[in-house]
């Protein structure tokens, strides 16, 4: 009975969300979310119970359906990316990467999904938010550098998130010597530019990190070689905590990550 | 027939507690408990089991009109502010700061709390408790940063908290010293004075921290930029923690919370 | 029908121990325990399990009597205190501070609490183990600060555990400049002797620690007044770890404790 | 019916791929995959709940059965291996390496793999990535010391995996420093090469460490006093973590682990 | 039925080991294991679960005969002692101390036991291994000290492991300087080595420590003392990790342990 009874939710929710075209963000304003300065990204990561395992297809398939709804309701003004953690990462199954202009909005999101039947099933250890910034030591570089992050770089299947904390000193530096050792962190990167997708997200005060790093590549090797050529440069001295957690995973569309979850 | 049970209960306590006009503590009481010193703070997160969103729709709504009871008749002497931590933070589903002049009496509030047929799936493992204090330093302070810091602070919906721990070196320190520390912590909070809200609790020895520091604000980018700045200063040198954990959450009146909670 | 067997259970040991007068340690006894050297503490911090409180209210008010009576046959040798952390520290909902001149005394009493219906609703996870011993450096002390200890201390409702272990250079320390710094650390304290009762166990190799500090005041603020001021000392240098856990809860009878639990 | 229905998909499923000759990768391919540069190796460590053991012998063995069918599947295009940690270690109950040269082949092994019926009873915290790569020093070694290195080693039936993170001081040596130290570091090893057998991944950006070393020996005395004779050299002053997690286990076919977890 | 199902089997169980007389492992061979260099030695605590609790007494009767004919089979080529962990220690509630020339046969030990329907209960979280190797240091002690060394040392009630894990600078330490200190830490220990028996055990690459110390007495106080003289010598500066898990408990037979987790 507690099935049927989900089932003519699920029904309802279809009926009610399925055939409505949705209005999701805008390219431009999914890009605007993206590239802009002042948008906060949060990093929720989730781990699906044994209990999920336990229902049987059609139940599940419903349930996927339906938090989908969720999501593609809140595309019209959030831009919500998915990616499967499981089989790579033992921090969750799966995680969201959300970005807004407010994080209550963001908050908003997450709790409507985690109020669907699917998000039932969920637990929520790792959440990380982080806010974009205009650069801090860019303007400080020399131009030949400047134009040469201007080169686009490629993208997936893969993404990693690796969360920095500095330590106390770094941010007692004044700021010309942060900016010489961000010059040759940025050199040292540079090798990796076109291949490593790099986004960074300022966390002081919003999580226990200060720095949110945000990888996509296609070349697993380039992003290995990228870290430990950041290894070598004096700021990194500087980093009181690296990873822990360290999240790989490959992005997937939300059709993708419901027919692994489905399964 | 153990929900018709819960079902009597509730409704019996929906007669002894429903109707009857609460004594909320006053607006002037309140006002005393969370401005002078010699007020215990208790932050108590709390985790909602899987279970209870197994629970029907009704007997929720139940479960939480009753809890709403314990809140309102405790506020006839305890200042209790509510916090939805879901969506935000990975440290639990949603907070409770109680401001008391006896921590027995909030233990006694969060006991009754937690004994409500609600409070049965409720797990909690971060309870920080702190105490209000004259302020150490403030006297010593220039006449101008005395009257900036008189200047009023805007408030939510955001809210955060972060407990710190001091080393050994810093209560090591003479008083003079500590005071030309703190007044460089103060002038580089001052920017952030009027956007975000401040509030400091004392914890030595009442848990495994220094320090309670509690925010609000509308501007989140303003607490990130606030807590950065005070990353900057001296006496950040002497954080053995920060954080860890760091709670990030919005203020919601109890019916907001309980409309989450009861979805 | 379970249950019907859990019944006859209780009502046969209600039956053996319900009526029979108690041989309680007499006061004398219990003094010593708690007074004299040479004396095992243990505390240990009880979690109950979320499928308490789905048991009915006369199934756990009898395993209740019936965990009571295992406390009072053993409190005919061993001194058996109670505390309620549940509302005030995130480490549990009880805690046991059990003193015997041997330490498998203590754990056959803990084992057979464990073994009642009651018990089997238990996970503890918390123990510390300790040794009171004469003073180490009292007897170095001038005569004056020898005097001024042996004022009495009041004591409850409030009690605190904080569990401490010393750094490598601590021990490699000679005798006289350990007993210099606890001679700083004792005066240290003196203003908070008569509010805040104290008691010291040595634990080094019985668990991971080397002293448990156990407290008892009716005034919060002096046991916060207290430790902040012992932070102050060369001593607090030594400490590598200090709390984690820090106990803070309320002094109850095994009946107020009962009545708590019952709910 | 639950049970049928299990059983009924179990059936299908060795109708499906039972019978099929499987075509694993060939002898030469997985030389090539654990023996050249560029590979990726992921070591998942897996716990089995305990409703796995309350299941019926027969349908265990009929999800085993299914399980394996996904193992051989997969040995098309990966080198798949098998361990028995449990005894052995705490950190779980069996450990699969994987090689590929691809991530993502991993992870889709890794997905379906859960989602068999005996997936369902599996959760996966710990898992480590890394890449084969060149030697980095070797080639400015010694010629007599290269000759050396090229001898066999001996094999199982003990394997040990202990990833290790350099510290930030490591990173920054000029590579002479490095080529130096990690020559006295061979060398120390020298006298167990015959032994045991080692394999060094890569895993700076896809975990949280920096190496994950891999050991394989019938003489685990040795594998002890390889490891020591490691601690004794200057390099090891430049590990910030040494094992945590240490996964000391046997090397099983599938068809012996699957006996194992059949009882 | 799955109760009948279990009898059955137990009852079989009980008709293939029961009336049999178990070969076990001779004294003078237990005395080898326990002595000699070149044999493994592995610490495993286990948690029992709360279902177990939930058992009727007869079937948990049934199901601990059953798994101690495992322990008893065993016990043929393994020396295995039980340990009491419950009421002392929050790691556990037994130990296991199994010796033997090669870990896998510990492992199949350990194996075989997790498998028998009460081996089901239980959870495994702790397991160190360790070897034992000849004296590295006592051959180069004065005569006087080696002497005094061979005098036997009293036994139980009473055990206590303690891992250790040295720091970097330890190992880089020339074997005199290491030989020094270790005769300092002897003498420090001498004046308890008649009531506190010890054995030495090297984990260096078996698990995540360097050494398990593991104590037997009857005078806890004196393994406080002796925990505490080898605190105060040069060469404690040189752990990293003293403990964590430090685990107490009172050494039990077979018999008695089964008495213990049957009521």
């Amino acid at each position: 009975m507690r099935l049927v009874h989900k089932l003519v939710i699920t029904v309802a929710t279809l009926i009610v969300f399925g055939p409505v075209p949705f209005a999701t963000v805008s390219a431009a304003d999914r890009d605007k979310l993206l590239n802009e300065p002042g948008v906060y990204g949060t990093f929720a990561a989730f781990r699906v119970e044994d209990e999920w395992s336990r229902l049987d297809q059609r139940t599940r398939q419903a349930h996927l359906t339906s938090v989908k709804g969720v999501v593609e309701r809140y595309r019209e003004k959030l831009a919500i990316d998915t990616y499967l953690l499981r089989g790579l990462s033992g921090h969750g199954d799966f995680m969201l990467r959300v970005h807004s202009t407010e994080l209550k909005d963001t908050q908003q999101f997450l709790v409507d999904m985690l109020a669907t039947p699917f998000g039932q099933y969920l637990s929520s250890r790792t959440i990380l938010n982080g806010l974009s910034k205009k650069a801090n030591y860019v303007p400080g570089f020399p131009d030949a550098l400047k134009t040469e992050l201007k080169a686009p770089s490629e993208s997936g299947p893969y993404a990693a998130v690796i969360p920095i904390r500095k330590d106390a000193d770094w941010w007692a530096l004044p700021q010309d010597q942060r900016l010489a050792m961000m010059q040759e962190h940025t050199e040292a990167a540079l090798p990796y530019h076109k291949t490593v997708k790099r986004k960074l997200y300022h966390s002081t005060g919003l999580d226990d990190f200060d720095f949110i790093t945000y990888f996509e590549t296609a070349k697993l090797e380039d992003l290995h070689s990228l870290v430990l050529a950041l290894s070598k440069v004096k700021e990194a001295h500087h980093n009181r905590r690296f990873g822990h957690p360290t999240l790989l995973m490959t992005i997937k569309t939300i059709d993708q990550l419901i027919e692994v979850l489905g399964k």
